[in-house]
């Protein structure tokens, strides 16, 4: 694909997740569209289809009859390799921060290959730490420090507009060098990784969640390859049949 | 004054001609904000003040409270250098088509010494031709030759957005090297070209329209100086001079 196919913007996903207002949905969708977006995912949205978002469409409604409605971020980012959450910065995660053109730029880069998606949360809470923990990195906008409060619709539409200019302005893009690994079977990895901790004793089985989310961000700004996950998870099977096969010395009754 | 100087983004208006929706007033302020914009003008709003006005734009009622509200485009553009006009793209204007970020950094690099504007149209049929003589350039949002309309805030936040990029982006702006004639000026000047002209007999008293427009455009492209303006008019001034003492002669009685 060349950056003039089309279809080359049509592995762009615009995820939003629980939207309270319907209206911004609409409106989310005319921003996509007029910057030749078309995939429209919607993550339990509070009203949908609802007439405030046909109006706010405008001739856009052709993105809302096609929207893909989900019931978790998991099933809306389901195939993609690579996911970034908008968001204000934050200093409680350890994630790559882009600026809209970088970001731009680096799902323009894996959507010749394969779906990406970029992760708008609610309107007044944002994106919660378990959404976040499903993206790979933050886009922040840089914003008035005083105001910083775009609405949902406007922040679509400079990150759709930053997608669109970054798209024209390349003649052609480089092919991602190696094949990353796609959201489901990093998800694998991580849940493979918890297990293995467990069982290793490394993570307390109680309250695994703080530090698995360290460990997630980690790999996050890693952009994992497929490669690396099986290699990864090959590690942790052998950590696990060294620690299993060392329980039974520790056992009293075998001495 | 500096970048980080907020006086700096004290000088870019957002000119807003003929709002029909006072949402839209609303939400552009609110666009306006998020990016540390803070000089609204309403040109003949349909409605305002407006509660809808109010509740679009959310943290940034401040604005709408200090918002100009004038009863033509000329008042709203009062004391200003450069006036730039978005709009799509238009074969039937020689004017210059910026794109947003060089339009930012027109803008910049102009208010650090005077006043200057972004002007947006009618939601539905954008700057007349009326208003669009009154701008020195175009600034067109690359958009989806298919669906290519843009909501008015949303362009709003997609201007407001490339401005603050661009203020940060830069540590220092070079300053203006000649001191921009202000639209004052440059109106009296055309007022000067069109009684000159039509004294001269180049322009027919009864349709003047269409020539002078493309006069405005060609003008307008340079961007006139104070001193050019001084040196054009004193160059009409003396042709009009000429043409008077010439009219005698073709006088018969003066034979």
């Amino acid at each position: 694909m060349t950056p003039s196919d089309p279809k080359f913007l049509a592995n762009i996903r615009i995820v939003l997740a629980r939207t309270s207002h319907p209206g911004n949905i609409g409106a989310a969708a005319r921003a996509m569209k007029t910057m030749g977006l078309s995939q429209l995912y919607l993550v339990q949205p509070y009203l949908f289809p609802n007439s405030q978002a046909d109006a706010m469409a405008a001739g856009a409604a052709d993105l809302l009859s096609t929207a893909h409605v989900c019931s978790t971020l998991d099933e809306a980012l389901a195939g993609t390799t690579l996911a970034l959450g908008v968001s204000a910065r934050r200093r409680d995660i350890m994630a790559e921060v882009l600026t809209p053109p970088e970001a731009a730029t680096r799902l323009l880069s894996d959507a010749q290959a394969s779906p990406v998606a970029l992760v708008f949360g609610h309107e007044a809470s944002g994106l919660s730490n378990e959404e976040l923990s499903l993206c790979q990195g933050l886009v922040t906008i840089a914003a008035n420090p005083e105001y910083s409060s775009l609405n949902l619709a406007a922040a679509v539409q400079v990150l759709s507009y930053e997608i669109r200019q970054t798209w024209l302005a390349h003649p052609s893009w480089p092919r991602p060098e190696v094949e990353a690994a796609t959201l489901e079977d990093v998800e694998r990895f991580y849940g493979h990784l918890e297990t293995a901790l467990t069982e290793l004793e490394f993570l307390n089985q109680g309250s695994p969640g703080k530090l698995m989310l360290k460990l997630r961000w980690l790999f996050a700004r890693t952009r994992l390859a497929q490669e690396e996950v099986n290699i990864l998870r090959g590690i942790l099977t052998a950590a696990q049949s060294a620690k299993r096969r060392s329980q039974p010395r520790r056992n009293p009754d075998a001495e």
